[in-house]
């Protein structure tokens, strides 16, 4: 095992009716600007039970941030912030709201141009306003990470940053305010909530025992339960143990004292920022192939996901290995993510341009040994079309 | 699954040589006591080690906190902290001298008498000093929890408390620091962990599926583990893993919206009070006796630890259960921790003391389902002989 140091300060209130709780979580004097994005929380009732929670404070709102929240966006946020001296913020949302959150808060104190923020992964924070999260979209973990990924349109770039200063002080996790998502939600959030997990497992053995075990519970458990969401959608427990999947997927938890691969995330943000597509679906794409291709580098994991997780227990190594890569995909299909290029009219011509693009974001030597090369995602990416 | 709030801020700086970091942790100005146990941090050098990585800060020492650390022995301390006028301590030891350091960070700036913070399970506690510690002995799982147990040697009572503000702000973990440690303390140390797994797992279904898998996790680790702690006292990788999980589980993340039991520790507390039975001995005791006789109230836990933790799967309901707590005594004995009241002489004449003190300590309706009785208890005991 790895030297590691973990530190998570994020306070989670878990729960039907925990919304009401946000009070005593802010200081009575801080003026607080709510954030959200398209405006489902105001439909399905979400944003009146956090105003109401939050009587007797000051509050302004912005909405309007959007799935892979954009720099263009935000820096608008910034501005509103700035000119009310806001004191606290509060993302009502998803990850995108919570990472576009997450920008905003180290940038209004940032005294150079916002975007350097992203640019240098984080480095730059010195300072950050204190902010608090309502979640209604399990999948990201950004309710208790301290990291997020913003998109620069202009340039179409979508990157990450992380600083110690970005947890939420809270977060508010109700399964209920889940009911309302659409199923392709649903499913785009078990497939994130999968990936991260595999992202932090499937490297090579690294005698971490516990966190092994623990990444296998979470992807047990998303087998288990992701299917249950789309058939019954009002089951508490169901949403409540995929919700709590989602936040301990990437809360740093599971990724102590072992290696951490992110290639597929890195070829999947490549995707979205070229093509829009959602970030989960790209994720369902890479991610089967990803493996397939790495087969060699990644035996003992694989040989190890295949036994614990997947329940296969005959076969040759490669044998072995297919019926879980095969497994992996049937699993993101029955979540209703399609998991082929085609499935989404995402065409070969795309494939140069990825690599241009990760080439001029220095991404040029990825996953969990630094051996993924521009040649090798390419050769990946033509066994995704 | 029940509403739950989760917070811990404690830092973990986990791994080989990690002690030198423990300066970047505590501000320059403060003064500071390390607290330790017997002595054996000073014979096997990490004392020393604490001290040149805390050259140039004010520092003083205090040693003698005992096993089971007393009311009595505390309160030296306590005049101590006061009379140097102490800005932070340091704790240097298992889970008895970090126990025994939240009752002195408690208790210094506590008005009335500081036993009152144990009489009223922390309840009257509204200021503490802050603390780190540098875990020696992994077993308790203090060093990342906000709970302590306290033993007064004049009523022969031991008591735990919790309150919010007794996390350790960081706890240094050097699995190497266990190499020295003898064999009968980590045999103690992983039933202790095993055992504070079972209390918050081996209740009644509550549909949270990720803390079971994470509690089934740490089990598997433990039993893996363990015997090989014994049989390679150097080798890094296995103390690692069992330091990792003794932290993990009594963390808070395993018990988060599930039923927990604990009926074994508090018979436990008053076995070590009575007649000064080391206290994972208790737990090893009285476990197996206390899951025989409870199987009606614990059978669907028991058969999915029978399946899942020992891959028992034949055999009708009771069989099962019978092989499960038969394997979990022999692991226990495996661990060279015997697991019957005659192997350490003791005989049934403690029992009715046991019983008036748990009465004493209104300790009269336990379990997850607060219908563990005396009169259960009296006769758990007797099978415990």
């Amino acid at each position: 095992m790895k030297n590691f140091s973990f530190y998570n300060p994020t306070k989670i209130l878990f729960g039907e009716g925990t919304i009401k709780d946000i009070a005593g979580e802010i200081p009575k004097e801080l003026k607080i600007l709510v954030t959200y994005g398209g405006g489902s929380v105001k439909r399905n009732g979400v944003f009146d039970e956090v105003k109401e929670a939050l009587q007797g404070y000051e509050m302004l709102e912005f909405g309007g941030i959007e799935p892979n929240p954009t720099y263009e966006t935000l820096m608008q946020c910034v501005e509103v912030v700035r000119k009310n001296k806001i004191d606290f913020l509060l993302a009502v949302g998803g990850g995108s709201v919570i990472d576009g959150t997450k920008f905003i808060v180290a940038a209004v104190p940032y005294e150079g141009e916002p975007w350097d923020i992203v640019k240098t992964y984080g480095k730059v924070i010195k300072r950050a306003l204190p902010f608090g999260t309502v979640l209604t979209l399990p999948a990201t973990g950004s309710e208790m990470n301290n990291g997020a990924v913003i998109t620069h349109k202009a340039s179409r770039t979508k990157l990450p940053f992380v600083h110690p200063l970005l947890y939420p002080r809270f977060s508010i996790l109700d399964p209920t305010k889940t009911y309302t998502l659409p199923p392709g939600q649903i499913g785009n959030g078990v497939v994130d909530t999968f990936v991260h997990v595999t992202e932090q497992y499937l490297t090579y053995p690294a005698n971490g025992k516990v966190q092994d075990r623990f990444a296998e519970g979470l992807l047990l458990t998303l087998i288990e339960e992701g299917p249950k969401a789309l058939a019954e959608p009002k089951n508490y427990n169901v949403r409540a143990n995929l919700m709590w999947c989602a936040t301990l997927g990437l809360n740093g938890l599971i990724s102590v004292g072992v290696p951490q691969d992110w290639a597929t995330h890195m070829v999947g943000h490549e995707l979205t920022a070229l093509k829009g597509l959602d970030h989960a679906k790209t994720l369902a794409v890479v991610l089967p192939v990803m493996l397939d291709i790495r087969r060699k580098e990644k035996k003992e994991k694989l040989l190890q996901y295949a036994q614990r997780v997947w329940g296969i227990n005959t076969g040759d190594d490669d044998e072995r290995i297919d019926a879980a890569i095969r497994k992996t995909r049937e699993f993101f299909e029955s979540m209703q993510v399609p998991t082929r290029l085609c499935d989404y009219n995402i065409t070969a011509d795309i494939i140069p341009d990825v690599i241009e693009q990760l080439k001029a974001h220095k991404m040029i030597l990825l996953g969990e040994k630094k051996d993924v090369t521009p040649d090798l995602i390419e050769s990946i990416l033509k066994k995704c079309l």
